[in-house]
């Protein structure tokens, strides 16, 4: 089953790859572009039977692995092929 | 206005760091990660009036400076504040 992780720096924290980024549109034009962060993205191809076990999967792999719980925070998404229409899972 | 936008790798491109994720989970235990591609994600606050502007001046970004275009993919979400419920926009 798909899962997707996003992970992303808490707010209070000082984001100086995303400072970089913006620093870079600016200066090739980009100005309506006011604030970037920056986060991961993880695709995870989960071996389970139903969408709450690969989200309890997908949980346990961010909690020790794909996010640092000090200064980020991560959100799930499981594509749950038995859901009907798209986004029913999440 | 928030936009979001994931980068990721063409599935066509070897991911190396996914790889290395995937290999790190399969040895604290989490077998059940089958497969992992990493990819990029950014939260961008955009001064833009509507979600269309929003997301034309996302997608500049995204093909000058946030994804390369060669080896890289993205997936552009507006957060419209406009839009009646969530997800409305996507």
């Amino acid at each position: 089953m798909r899962v997707r992780v996003y992970v992303t720096l808490k707010p209070s924290v000082f984001d100086p790859q995303g400072r970089t980024v913006t620093e870079a549109l600016h200066s090739i034009g980009h100005d309506a572009v006011r604030d970037v962060r920056q986060g991961k993205y993880f695709e995870l191809d989960v071996a389970a039977g139903t969408a709450a076990e690969a989200s309890r999967i997908a949980s346990a792999a961010a909690d020790t692995l794909l996010a640092n719980p000090v200064i980020e925070s991560y959100r799930i998404d499981v594509d749950d092929p038995a859901a009907v229409g798209p986004g029913a899972a999440r």
